[in-house]
């Protein structure tokens, strides 16, 4: 598709969407039914998570997150919630002027400094009572 | 970020992410204080609902849906789980075929003939009970 060039928003780009399954072994034949067949594993240690990555055409990934313990944040929204969307992740430029100008409109922040995530990212979590009920994550990749 | 071009999927592009929200007007400060300035108005009769759209630098979008009827998906959906993110879409090259192999494969689909969606698309949802929890939309652009 063309996309008028005027409305496009040059400094964000869709980074991925994570979706909580209760396995990725049940999570993936669907994707994989589909025709998605490349998948990178990796486990982020810090949110007690597996995650399998599948990359798509415009750089955008689907990421199934399984949790690798039952205190972990994506077993919690499972048992709330069920399996599904959990988050979604939007790519910024900078991360520290990101979150500055976040705060100064008085957008709540669940880190106002950002840590590392998966890929070697800088990431910093909005709470969802100020993005409408969405978990939106936001990543400044980093080089190396 | 580069991505090592072994693991991209080239068939399929995040087209966007579907968020349910009480009324546009509610939904879209966030996102403008984001800094995200460029959007688009559409309105789908046939799926009740009015969509403001946001594009990425990597042509990926992300869609608040606000409901146009009380008997609407949408309103529906809030009805049930709140506000927050309500479908993906998947970018396909061939929607025809692609719908042929998921339902040889036993996935159940809400549309088996694909039907016009917004920006004269084809599209057609996957039953989430075949994808995790998830409503899939997949959507093929047409010219014109």
């Amino acid at each position: 598709m063309t996309v008028d060039i005027d409305w496009v928003n040059e400094d964000f780009a869709f980074d991925h969407v994570g979706i909580a399954v209760n396995s990725i072994e049940e999570g993936l034949p669907f994707y994989q039914a589909l025709g998605l067949k490349n998948i990178q594993y990796e486990t982020v240690e810090s949110e007690k998570v597996r995650v399998a990555m599948l990359t798509l055409a415009n750089s955008a990934k689907i990421e199934l997150l399984e949790s690798s313990d039952s205190s972990g944040p994506i077993a919690r929204y499972i048992e709330k919630r069920g399996t599904g969307i959990h988050h979604i992740c939007l790519r910024v430029k900078d991360i520290d002027s990101t979150l500055e100008n976040l705060k100064s409109k008085g957008i709540r922040l669940l880190n106002e400094i950002p840590k590392k995530g998966a890929h070697n990212c800088l990431v910093a979590f909005v709470h969802p009572k100020s993005a409408g009920g969405v978990l939106v994550e936001l990543s400044e990749p980093q080089e190396g």
